[in-house]
């Protein structure tokens, strides 16, 4: 491949409507839906089959980025390709903001720009339709992916290219039609209409160009590198921002299988269903029930009985249960959630950490109780806290701690104080995973009150 | 009042109808389903309005027997009068063992039989009818009370009474009518049938007479106190067993409101509804719901939308969503997880002790992790194990520790091991709950690995 192509995925959305898998500090690209991985992890590995780890970009915000580095960080990217958002502004933003900082290392950068949350199958024909796309963005074409409709949905953007009679790789487009009527929607598929998929192709010299043109303020902001403007910034999308105005946009009708999974219900319709139409996993219990997304979790049980058409989510601590055909309405739910403050609305109790994962289990005032789980031969930061102190206990494995600059070695039952200020670092040396029971003293318990004095994991 | 009148509460049911909020050693009488009593805690003082504590027994079994007498003991339950039955045999056979035990003590008394699953209002009613009933147990009939249907249940026993245009106290009975269909329900309503509510009133002589009659092989296990005979005794009810033929029985029309709560669809219909017709606890988030029970539990959330005639019921650690035409079907769930052998059918991670509760926060080989919870002035038995060594820290409060004779006070964050053998007994002599969390370690973990040697609470 040539040296000038580059990639970015746009990582940056909150993901509400997958509330309560989603949270809005762990959003739906960070999550495995779909076999092992992720979805940023599945994107990623996509776009690395045609351009090189150091030369893809990611665009999120800084909530999001130590986790999306940690699902990341052994597949090959480049910690220092991370672009922190300042803000949430919707595409135009953000796509302005990483065209920049390519284009300033590469006046002559041609960049894919990818969103994390669809299913693409093949990667092959993908692949193909990037190359095409590359060939016309030379042009100076402004190139984007265009899906043939299979049903007439109402949520998604319609092109209408010219020239629907001739057989070609890129067509100029006529023009767009934003979220039809049920009838526009049917006919506009009658007239060979494809759904616009938000993958771009294009050189960052003309995408700039045109921002300028059409979106000053945003341009002026990117240029000066003025992170208050960046704030001021009205939302705006790239499609409705530029590219709807633009003369040299040309769509790319393309022959890989495409999925939005933004929602609950384009989730159900993704996945394997049985005989009944039911989609559930394991920790279900079903009676009589058809066409339902029944989604439980370990160490709890659902029992479902007699349910139609219903989407029921369990996590943790919160469940969801909501008709298919209203469960768009979950933003509602997650707004009030947020109104009073819950918990369910930002974490979930379990967090993954590069070493391992920690679980809140209980909480109150002055006192916190966590679960670690350290993997085989990896170990926490070193480090201190000001507020709290803590006692560890273990449950399983083999712990090394280092205290002030002494270690000690634990086995299951032992246990050790670790007092404010001391520097400490917990480490398994073993084969098998470390579980301890942390139990946390003090007037402020926050996360944040931790000082890392080395870690291996670079934080 | 006079001498020899008895009550027995019968509280042998297992109540899988209501999963996942009773389980099989936590069943219905046991949970507080209304206001700040449970079932057995209201049926019992009820009954303490017309006979004295010393002369209401209980009957249930022994899995259920130190939860009852720990909701009693301040009540004034007098803990002899707990009967275990052997094994559950549906209720001729428990009336029969406990109107014989009585009988042993007063050949004239005269005994009330409850279930514990009903709701009646108001009590002064019901006393009446009470009153109204050993009067003509005096005269040696049988007598049950008579409700007046509201609508045609298809789920109850129906009674024909003789007599329909005379008005009296008490009525001899025509004929009994078990589950009739729906046709048969509205035309027995019409000829002015009654529901058997399963209250008793009788000289405990007469219905032992009848028993003897009726049922000779429960008798003759009850007269002879045969353990292993009752075990082999058919499971029949004193309706089917010994009321349908006797000449002796005579209904008593009631004019209290008298509810079944058997199930989540009678529950639904019980509970106030706001304006939707919906049933919402506390940490229910709605949207677009209507004609709903959903019920929350504390720490956890449910959100739900666009449901409509469902029941949704979250526990810590299990969760059922049903129609609520086909709830009856939580039996067949039930038995699912039994059969898999999960703890959801068996117990609730939380368990209620006289001195407090424990929760069971993480288990896994040869380790388990509870939060025990000591209320003020309380304190749990001195006590050893013979397999598990446990390490306790407090959270909250004040701990009195006692440790093989020595005494040792810890507060928030302090921690002590208890090995194997040790006799320790833990205390709360603060004002304020002792919380906390203790790390039991060993090879075996069962509840029954403990040896009392000093308890309050008479276990």
């Amino acid at each position: 491949m040539k040296n000038n192509y580059y990639g970015v995925i746009l990582a940056g959305g909150s993901g509400t409507r997958l509330w309560p898998i989603s949270r809005e500090l762990y959003p739906k690209q960070l999550l495995k839906l779909f076999g092992d991985k992720t979805l940023i992890q599945k994107t990623f590995l996509r776009i690395k089959k045609i351009i090189p780890a150091e030369k893809i970009y990611i665009i999120t915000n800084k909530n999001f980025s130590e986790d999306i580095n940690l699902q990341l960080r052994g597949l090959g990217f480049i910690r220092e390709n991370m672009i922190i958002e300042p803000a949430q502004k919707n595409t135009a933003p953000a796509i302005a903001l990483a065209s920049n900082i390519i284009f300033q290392k590469d006046k002559s950068a041609i960049t894919l720009f990818c969103p994390v949350d669809h299913i693409i199958n093949p990667d092959t024909e993908f692949m193909k339709s990037v190359k095409t796309a590359f060939v016309e963005a030379k042009k100076n074409f402004l190139l984007f992916f265009g899906i043939i409709p299979d049903y007439p949905c109402q949520e998604y953007g319609y092109i209408k290219k010219e020239d629907i009679n001739v057989k070609k790789e890129a067509y100029k487009v006529e023009k767009f039609i934003e979220k039809p009527l049920i009838e526009e929607a049917k006919k506009l598929i009658s007239e060979k209409c494809l759904w616009n998929s938000g993958i771009f192709v294009w050189k960052n010299k003309v995408i700039l160009e045109e921002i300028k043109k059409n979106l000053p303020k945003v341009y002026k902001s990117i240029e000066s590198k003025n992170l208050e403007s960046y704030h001021l910034i009205e939302p705006i999308s790239i499609d409705k921002g530029v590219l709807e105005y633009s003369k040299k946009i040309k769509v790319i009708p393309v022959k890989f299988k495409w999925q939005d999974i933004g929602s609950w219900k384009s989730l159900y319709k993704l996945l394997p269903k049985n005989s009944m139409g039911n989609v559930l996993n394991e920790n279900v219990i079903d009676f009589n029930c058809k066409n339902c997304l029944i989604y439980g979790t370990q160490k709890r049980i659902v029992g479902a009985i007699g349910l139609e058409n219903l989407i029921v989510v369990d996590t943790e601590d919160a469940v969801l249960v909501s008709h298919y055909d209203q469960v768009h309405n979950v933003k509602s739910v997650f707004e009030k959630i947020k109104l009073k403050n819950l918990q369910q609305y930002l974490v979930h109790p379990t967090i993954e950490r590069p070493w391992g994962s920690f679980t809140v289990i209980d909480q109150g005032l002055n006192f916190k109780v966590k679960k670690i789980i350290v993997k085989p031969k990896q170990k926490l930061s070193l480090q201190f806290h000001y507020k709290r102190s803590e006692h560890w206990v273990v449950l399983k494995g083999k712990a090394k701690v280092e205290l002030d600059g002494k270690i000690f070695e634990l086995g299951p039952h032992q246990s050790i104080d670790i007092p404010a200020y001391s520097k400490h670092r917990l480490e398994n040396p073993g084969k098998e995973d470390l579980e301890i029971i942390e139990i946390q003293a003090g007037d402020y318990l926050g996360e944040d009150d931790i000082v890392r004095i080395d870690d291996i994991y670079d934080r």
